[in-house]
Formats: structure tokens, C-alpha cells, sequence
């Protein structure tokens, strides 16, 4: 299933823009590139170049030139893969790049699989295996925290922290398992009490661990928000007032369009998916206009509920609208916000009178807004922060984002939750070292130090093809 | 308008995919990418790297590492550009690349326009201004003829022809105009006959070259052919058994889709851009049907039309399909190809009493196809092939596919005819001189030796960013 002597190839950049990159690696990468790339400089031998350095000249097809490129050399260990490469730099013609991907296919390469050459990254041991999966959400980020989260995991910190983990029970494992080795002697190698205090500790750590996938699956996938409201009371004024700020440079990228996903706001650099409602018909029988099928199911996908009301609506309307959606909600942990729009048609005292006839539980938080005029947008997206972020995530911090490592984190608890059950009821060391084993098995599994082919392929099957 | 003295940056590969790039090219681009970014072996200092090498390294903003990246240097005046440039290739987020264009334009680097990496080639000598016209058509690319030609363009091909007749214009006009010089004498440095000769040769070959227009411009954006018949008459069957043998590589390459524009076939290395008609209605009112004003215009963007019947049509049917259709398209060059389908379900004899009883000019064909049994299409290639190919494109042959390229030739021959009226009527030797001078003007505006910003301007602002 695993190969590893063929030489692979694929391109790595998207379609469009005005160049592209083709990847190879493998043994012989430099060998099959040079049997249709030609150097500019003929005293130039590709196959003795060094890594690290770039060629340029031709790829010809017999005889024909099919474009002028550059070729960038890497050389076992020091490439990605910790194989020797190349990366062929093409114009970014469909032609062009399905010409070269040809030229390699006949000259011996093999067509990568999707996350083959990261695959190989891990093989080789450039990078772990929750390294190697990080790459991948490196590469989806869109918003600072999932970068800062995911980029943090690549360069190797939350394998540090398994690692660390993983070294303390390591420790005392092999001293309870010197204790068997003595069989009748019944010594103590290990302290019992000091080993609680271990399993304790580690046991806490996972715990902190798994708890922060919550946190992380947001930041890596977004919060998504949903905005209810009846028609014309602004949501889409407010999505354009919310979006402002966000037309990022990103948008110059050649391709790039939102379009087709949902609308996306990052605040503090975390992202915010906002899913669109067709709106509740202009009518107080809010039950049954929220009644709409499609209405539910979206609700149903949010982390939080946004209620547009309007400054006009009649305190019953707004509380008629608040009661049916939490009807929705009950028994979910989605917040609700409400929000009173077109404030700026109204006054302090209005709103004053209108909120205090507004029935709210101490949860519940009610903002007055002007989507048009801008106004008590920053309360909203404080609001909107603080639905979520419970703690603040530095550049160091390590969060569990990946539902692979959650469950091993689990299993690790589990084990150890075991531990400390057979250490309080002294049950026999045999039991007690497996346990531990257990524990640091669903640990290696995290880094890849205990792994399985299945395991590998469907980490890597979720990859782009090219990386 | 034109920059020079700045340096400029933008992303060069499309979204999605493992890796982008980042290209930098002016006098700073050295300095500004040293302030963000920190190679990996601290005694690598970047502003004194060798061209043509990468340095491996860390994106920095505010002490966070935003990305690993590898970076190409190439020194003026040995890159694209002619100047100092740098090519960052990074994961491929759009929050890294939209986060390294700001750190490139924070530290004063401005974003490129489009097509402003090219414009600097060429200011700086490194192309001149058809080559860097064919940079784009290199791109666009996605047909081997289309491919053949535009990159000979680019390498230069189709400069050197010019710059031949050129210089054999530039050397008589020299001629005349010293005998100018010596006004009163009655000198004549260049001899009329030869003068004429060689005035008959440039003029031939201008005509020549802007003949291959309609070739060049059917090669470049592919030649469109829309298929007219109706319902259920197999045009679907048709179109995916021609696509079969074009399931090309290039699928492979990540975010290439081909749903959003016309079904785009590649025979014999030429493309074909199938127009989907919504299809006659079942109706011998054919004339009637084909009435929409929709299929109108989609005849009338075709180069070629294909009917489709079935075998079980009556003569009087297809006759009166192929009636209304030609009457569409008379006194144009459109080519109508008639396509009897479902000839599997008949025998020789019948398909041979049938097409005795079709009215068919000497131009037009009757193919007997099974576009379910796939029968027949090799026939129908060749038919199309026909229909626009007159000539083999070898791999050096130059032909013309810009439009403002062939209205400069087309200039150059009005000019050239006026100089043999000129000629042949014995006008003075300045007016003479005066049409001479205009050939070379159009000729110079092709290569760019005598531009203006606008015709800049014109051209690339249809590039893309990056290029």
C-alpha cells in the first residue's frame, strides 16, 4: 500500500495565476527530470547539482520546446519529503502543465497520491505524524487563530506536549514492569504515591487537552452564526456593515472568491461563519414562520443565534420572536443574541422603555444597533467573541483541534481514570502496567509513533493532491 | 502611469493547491523580504545571496512565525523581470499569503498591477513587446497548436520575422532619403526595380502573416462549433463519446474544472468549443423551432454547425432541418456538417436510399454516425479538422493570432501599396519615402520599438496579477 521507491509527481499549486509547480520526489527525481529538461547553461548536469539551487532552461517534447522553466533542486535528506526533489516552475497553462505531468508519467514517475509527499515527510521522519496532519489544516487556514493554532502544531509543539506526556508514563511503566520481572520479590521500584501524583497530573493534562477541542474545532472551522429575522430588518445591511472591515487583501488572489461559501467575518482572527435564513414572513405568528423546515436545520448547525428585531417592533412581537426561537434552542448550549436594528430611528428613552419590557434571563444579551449608520456593531462583535473564546489563545498555546487526537486524549483519560481506580483498590501491578501501557499506546498513536497503514491512509486521503 | 523605481509584489499561482507564490521584483525586493523573513542558518544573510539560489526560512510578523518558507533569490539583471527578485513559495492559506503581501507592503513593496512583471521585461530589454504579448497566450493555453504557437511567439519567433522585413524596409528607406539629402542632384541611390521588388516581397509576406489570422485566431481561442438538432437526437451521447479520449491529466490538477464553460474538445491538437443549443422541439415546423432567438445566436458565434438527424427521420425532415439551418447561415463561411445518428439501428441500404434523397450541396457533408455505438466519429474528426485547417502548423511556422497585430500588418500592406502606386505613377521620392517610413512605423508597433504608454497600458491590463 505504502510505496516508497517510486519516484512521485504532481502539481502543487492551484489552477490559474500566471505560474505553476510541479512537484517531484523520489530517487529518481533528478534523473527523470533530466531526460526532458535541458539547461540554458550546457555545462550545467542536472543529476550533480546542488540542492538548493535553481536552473533554468527548457522542457522539450521531442524536440519541441514546451515551455521555458525554472527547476529547483533538493537533495536528500535536506527536502520536504527528506528525498531528492524537484520542483518545476511552468507557466500556468493547462496544456503546458499536463504536458510535464506527462513527460514524468512516461519517464518513470508515478502520479502522487493526494498527501503522498507529506506521507513521505512522515515516513522519513521530518515530521510527526500530528505534525504531517497539521500541514494540511496550514494550509485551509483562512483566520489568525486557526493559523496560529494549526501552524503551532506543524512546527512540532503539540507533539512536544504528547511527548512530554508520554515520556513521564514511559518512566514509570518501566519501573512497574521491573517490579513483575521480580515476580515474588515484591519490591517496590515505583513509588505508589508518588505515582498517583503522576497519573494525576498527566491525566489533568489530557484532560485540559481534550477540553480545548471544543475552543479548537471552532478556530479551525469557524463558529458558524445564524441570523434570524423577518424580512427587511436588516440582516444583510448588517452582514455588508459586519464585512467591511474584512475585504482583505486575500481577495487580489487570482481565483479566490467567497462566493459559493457561506458568508465568513473574522473577528480578532477568528472566523465567523454566518449562515443566511430566508427570513421570518412579516408576521406575528413567529411559530409558525420559524416553522419553515430549513429554518430548523440551520439553527440547528449554529453555535450561536443571532434575532434581529427592529426599534418599531412592539415589546410583545420582540418577545413573541424570543420565546419561539429559544423553544428551538432549549436544551443546546447555543447562545442566543438579540439584537433591536434601526436604533437610529429612535432615543435613549425609547429604547429604555423597550428593553425593559423585554423578557431576558441573565444569559441573554439584548443590543441595540444601526446596521445602515454602524452603529453598536463593536458590542456586537465583543459579544460575539466572548460566545466562545473563554481563554485567550497565545502563540504558544496548544489546543486540540483534530477529533483523531481528541479521541486518543480520551482514551488516554480513560485508561488512566483506571489507573488511579486499581492504584485506590490495589489491584495487582500486571493490570495496573497495562493500563499505563494502554495509555501510552493512544498517545504514540497521536504522534505516529504506533501506527497502522489504515490509519495512515485515511489521515492522508483527506490531503490535496500535491502536497 | 509606468512604474520603474518601485518594487513591486503579488501572488503568482492560483488559489487552492499545497504551495503559492509570492513574486517581488525591484531594486528593494532583496531588503524588503530580509525584514520579515529569517533563514533557517543564521550565518545566511539574504541581501548578499547568490541569484539562482533558495534559502530556507521563517516568516515573521511581531515575533510569530506566520509560515516555513522557502525563498528563490535571482539578481538583476538575471531574472524575468531584468531586476532584483525574490519568489516566496509558501503553504498555500490565503491567510499566510494575504498576511506576507502585507508584511511585503507594509515594509514598501506596492502590489502589482496586471501584467506589471511582464511590462518590466519588457522596459528592461528582456522582451520585446509581441514575445511579451505571448506570455499571456502561453498561459491561456489549453491546446497543443494554441501552446505551439503562442510560444514560439514567445521565444521570439514572430519577432524575428518581423524585424526581417523591417530591416529590409529600413535599408531602402535609407537609401531614398539620402537621395533626398542631396536634393536638386537627380541622384538615384536605390534602384526603382529592385525597390519594387522588394517592396512586392515585404508586402507579400505582410499579407501572408495577417492571412494567418483567421487560422491564428480559430488555433488561439478555439473554434466554435454548436451542435443543433432535436430533443433526444444524441447530442449529449455525442459530445461525451467525442470527450472520451480528452479525459486529460490535467483534471488531476487541483480546483481545474471544466463545468463552467462549453464543453471544449482538443482533436489533433486544435480545440473545438462545443455550444449546447436547448435543442430543436420535435417538430417538423423546424423553421419555427428554430426561430428562438437563442439558437440564433449561438449559430451565429459558430464557425461550425452541426445538425444532428436519426436515421428514422424522413428525407423530407432532414431536408427541411437542414433548409432552416442553412437559411440561418447563408452568406456566411460557416461550414454545416449534417450528422445522421442512430445508424446502428439501420442497415446500408436504407442509410444509403436515405442520404440519395438529402439535398446536399458539394460543400457540405452527410456522415452516418452512432454516437451510442461510437461509429462514425473518426470521420467526423476529420471533417472537422477540415474545416479549419488549411495547412500543417509545424512547430516553427509563424502565424498571427493577435488582432492588433494583424491590424498593424494590415497597415503595413496599405502602406506598401501605396508606395507601388507610388511607384508605378512616379510620384516624387519623398511621398514615397513618406509610405515607406509608415511600413516600418506598424511594423516597429508590433515589437514595440515604437509604443506609447497607452498601447501599454492596452495591453496589460488584460494580463493577470503575477505575470
Amino acid at each position: 500500500m505504502i510505496r516508497s521507491e517510486e519516484t512521485i509527481c504532481a502539481p502543487a499549486t492551484g489552477a490559474g495565476g500566471a505560474i505553476s509547480i510541479i512537484r517531484v520526489s523520489g530517487q529518481d527525481a533528478l534523473n527523470i527530470v533530466s531526460k526532458f529538461f535541458f539547461p540554458l547553461d550546457k555545462t550545467v548536469n542536472l543529476i550533480v547539482s546542488k540542492g538548493f539551487t535553481i536552473v533554468f532552461g527548457e522542457v522539450r517534447s521531442e524536440g519541441e520546446v514546451i515551455d521555458e522553466v525554472l527547476v529547483s533542486i533538493f537533495r536528500s535528506p535536506n527536502s520536504y519529503t527528506g528525498e531528492n526533489s524537484v520542483e518545476i516552475s511552468c507557466h500556468a497553462s493547462p496544456y503546458i502543465v499536463g504536458k510535464i505531468l506527462e513527460l514524468l508519467t512516461q519517464n518513470g514517475a508515478l502520479l502522487a497520491l493526494p498527501g503522498e509527499f507529506t506521507q513521505r515527510a512522515f515516513m522519513n521522519g521530518r515530521l510527526d505524524l500530528s505534525q504531517a496532519e497539521a500541514v494540511a489544516d496550514v494550509i485551509a487556514s483562512s483566520s489568525r487563530l486557526a493559523h496560529r493554532v494549526s501552524i503551532n502544531q506543524m512546527r512540532g509543539g503539540f507533539s512536544a506536549e504528547i511527548a512530554r506526556l508520554r515520556s513521564e508514563l514511559l518512566n514509570f511503566a518501566s519501573l512497574i514492569e521491573l517490579e513483575l520481572d521480580f515476580g515474588e520479590e515484591d519490591v517496590e521500584f515505583a513509588d505508589r504515591k508518588q505515582l498517583k501524583e503522576i497519573i494525576i497530573r498527566v491525566k489533568g493534562l489530557a484532560d485540559n487537552l481534550s477540553e480545548s477541542f471544543s475552543l479548537g474545532n471552532a478556530v479551525r472551522n469557524g463558529i458558524p452564526v445564524v441570523i434570524v429575522g423577518k424580512p427587511n430588518s436588516g440582516k444583510s445591511t448588517l452582514l455588508n456593515a459586519l464585512l467591511m472591515e474584512d475585504k482583505a487583501i486575500v481577495s487580489d488572489i487570482p481565483g479566490t472568491t467567497r462566493d459559493t461559501i457561506e458568508d465568513t467575518i473574522v473577528i480578532e482572527g477568528l472566523e465567523f461563519r454566518f449562515i443566511d435564513t430566508a427570513g421570518l414572513r412579516d408576521t406575528t405568528d413567529v411559530i409558525e414562520s420559524l416553522g419553515i423546515k430549513k429554518t430548523f436545520e440551520k439553527i440547528s448547525q449554529a453555535s450561536v443565534v443571532l434575532l434581529i428585531d427592529e426599534v418599531s417592533d412592539t415589546p410583545e412581537q420582540i418577545n413573541l420572536r424570543i420565546k419561539s426561537v429559544k423553544d428551538k434552542i432549549k436544551e443546546s448550549d447555543k447562545k442566543l443574541i438579540i439584537l433591536v436594528n434601526k436604533a437610529d430611528t429612535s432615543d435613549a428613552a425609547k429604547q429604555q422603555q423597550l428593553s425593559a419590557r423585554i423578557d431576558l434571563t441573565p444569559d441573554e444579551d439584548l443590543l441595540f444597533i444601526s446596521a445602515k449608520e454602524k452603529t453598536g456593531l463593536e458590542d456586537l462583535r465583543k459579544k460575539l467573541i466572548e460566545t466562545v473564546v473563554k481563554e485567550k489563545i497565545s502563540s504558544d498555546s496548544v489546543i486540540v483541534t483534530n477529533i483523531r487526537h481528541y479521541e486518543a486524549l480520551r482514551n488516554v483519560s480513560l485508561s488512566l481514570e483506571r489507573v488511579l481506580e486499581g492504584l485506590e483498590n490495589k489491584i495487582p501491578d500486571d493490570l495496573i502496567a497495562t493500563d499505563i501501557r494502554q495509555a501510552i499506546h493512544y498517545l504514540g498513536e497521536i504522534t505516529g509513533v504506533i501506527t497502522s497503514d489504515e490509519i495512515l491512509g485515511n489521515i492522508f486521503k483527506n490531503f490535496c493532491i500535491g502536497k
